[in-house]
């Protein structure tokens, strides 16, 4: 048995508490907890640890040679930059949290690590997905290919579109509900405007290409424009709407986007309810494998961090991108996929023929229509699913049949995405 | 870079055809193929190879000292048993596809491999599965325990009822299909009775215990009895009827089974359709996560054993239960949860408010009932379900309903495993 590993906890706030308990409580072979940075020691926390561990200054644990591993949880980009480039500079290891951090200052961290020859384990910054992806990483860039990954990474996101599905509820309704609750933040934004989704996105790029380029932007569209009745629309047809990260191989290059889109009710992701996460991955001979997880929380991140933790103590390689490789990403235009299109347009005759020329002079085939009988409104709203089509080209038809007199507002338009399982 | 393991492949059919093809034309970083070994050296394959790596005798491979890794694909006890154990003896590691062996020798095989130090990898033998539980694993035992796994691990069985389900098919007809699409042998007993579901429970229970004990006989129920029926008033509950198999703990001890389950249709098990298979881990804490994988064929059979050489190239050490500890299994007789009864009884006044009676007496709650009105038959199926019962108490009452005089038929129960995802 080598000598337990010496751990700093570096951010003493709920994450930080929990993992502070686990050390403490459940005394984990291999793993010895010495210090405990907070800037704020006086508030309350559910563990209790000798004053003489504690310290305000995260210095004292960058600083202190006998440390072997910092764990950094106190978020966004400094000082947790410096603090986890000095501690492997000072030849520690590193296990965070911290999504933004790697999202956006990944190819400062990783590029660091491969080239001191440190490791920087990343589990608790995507919690909800990461053992999918380290499974398939594991046969090595030899072995096989991804063909696409959907995955539903933000559980806010998640629970307030799955409260509108069951109770047929606004997405303002939702949302407020899911505060109430605790699920929804105060200023909710980075997670229903698909920031935190694309957090998650950039560093699954990374870690499944094995390159620590920084991922350029990319098209992300969140929840807030969904409509009971486009949910109401996609059940009729068997589908759920869900915020989907996707990142699929589009001809020679990769396209990644974040956006609502239709699932099957049935699949893996498309019965995914509340706040879990669900990923799916489907390599280059079509086998789809998809997980299932808590994507949040204080235990689930708690327990990647132990995980993390165990995993350097106990000498195995974590998975983390460490080449420089440009990451040959492309544009989402070419992709391939079927369309829900839900036209606001004036209840007179030939409107759908109208509607069904442009389709016809874009290359797209439709696969299905619902037109109610408008009760009272000289609005009709016309629903189309589509046969598969290329996104250049459905964005083309749209814009010409938006163009159109009888159209009285702009088309929505929410992508497919078709599953397996 | 450490020199190339040298690798034999023992077993030249399918599997071992993948297994070849992948080695010789992937060209796997630290795997070196340098023997294969089949009976049967006349058959066309898929791969061509020298004549001179070829042998008849496992001996060949066993006996070279130059060969640090078997795979061995043979299958069956004899001679994988003797051939496996030879190997180690003489220093060499393992990756296995057996699961039959592992189901009923894993107590020889991993004994010999703990006091030997050598590494068994045996993804292959549970593909469907494996990352979720090496997952969950990965923590130690000193990190956490499982509260339940849930997992559809027979891909036959589950494409059959995925079939009866859509189609309304019945189970000789949904099994003749599948015979006919190749997905069902000629022979499918080991299939549709739950053999190999269970074969794989052993080795799963084995590997989240970690104790190599072998484990004992537990009830075992196939899906030849399932009826268009029974699915059918499934689906009107919002349940689908799948082959599960069950590891729970019970109170102090471990409770397991193989049998069919109504599952909610929107869970991921419940929604996981054709020949998938599906696997849901609840641990201590309430929190669950859930893998869905394809879980045979060539293809994935191969990929596990890829991944297990390359873990073993790689050193990265392979979850193998390496302890003789007791598996304190105890009864499911105590295991508490929902069950569906449909009951065939004369259509007489009176005959529901008796089931009743006899349900009250033995502290089981009704939840629903369905009593269609009778078309033309004098006996009536009527169907319930219940609230959480003990396992005990429901087949109390259920043999007392089935003494009563209105009782045409046998009451089938079918459990119901309710999951939060």
């Amino acid at each position: 048995m080598p000598e337990a590993k010496k751990i700093a906890v570096v951010g003493f706030g709920n994450i930080g508490s929990g993992v502070v308990k686990a050390l403490r409580e459940k005394r984990v072979a291999g793993l010895d907890l010495v210090k405990v940075i907070d800037i704020d020691l006086e508030r309350k926390r559910p563990v209790r640890i000798p004053r003489k561990m504690l310290s305000p200054h995260w210095q004292d644990a960058v600083n202190d040679p006998k440390i072997d591993i910092i764990v950094e949880l106190i978020g966004g980009i400094e000082p947790a930059r410096t603090i986890i480039s000095r501690a492997m500079e000072k030849g520690k290891d590193i296990v965070t949290a911290n999504k933004m951090l790697l999202a956006h200052q990944g190819q400062t961290i990783f590029s660091l690590a491969s080239t001191l020859g440190r490791r920087v384990g990343f589990r608790a910054s995507f919690v909800g997905c990461h053992s999918l992806i380290h499974e398939f990483q594991t046969a090595g860039s030899a072995a096989k290919k991804f063909r696409r990954i959907h995955a539903i990474l933000n559980g806010t996101s998640n629970y307030i579109l799955s409260t509108m599905t069951r109770d047929g509820k606004t997405f303002d309704e939702a949302l407020k509900e899911a505060q109430a609750s605790g699920l929804a933040e105060a200023d909710p934004s980075d997670d229903i405007d698909g920031v935190d989704t694309a957090n998650k996105i950039r560093i699954l790029l990374n870690l499944i290409t094995n390159s620590y380029q920084t991922v350029p932007d990319f098209q992300i569209e969140g929840i807030r424009n969904v409509t009971p009745q486009d949910i109401q629309y996609a059940g009729e047809l068997g589908y759920a709407i869900k915020l989907v990260g996707v990142i699929e191989q589009v001809g020679d290059s990769i396209a990644v986007g974040v956006h609502p889109a239709l699932l099957p009710q049935t699949s893996l992701l498309g019965s995914l309810q509340g706040a879990y996460n669900g990923t799916e991955l489907e390599d280059e001979y079509g086998v789809i494998s998809g997980l299932v997880a808590p994507g949040a929380g204080v235990y689930p991140t708690t327990d990647a961090v132990i995980k993390d933790l165990v995993d350097i103590a106990e000498g195995r390689p974590l998975p983390m991108p460490s080449s420089a490789d440009p990451l040959n990403l492309g544009s989402t235009q070419m992709a391939e996929r079927r369309y829900y299109l839900r036209f606001s347009v004036l209840n007179q005759a030939g409107v759908l023929a109208r509607i069904c020329d442009i389709f016809w002079k874009h290359n797209i085939s439709i696969a299905g229509v619902i037109q109610k009988e408008p009760v009272s409104s000289k609005f009709v709203p016309v629903v189309m699913t589509t046969y598969m089509a290329k996104e250049k080209d459905m964005q083309d038809a749209i814009k010409a049949v938006d163009r159109l007199a009888v159209a009285k507002a702009a088309t929505r338009l929410i992508r497919i995405l078709s599953a397996n399982t």
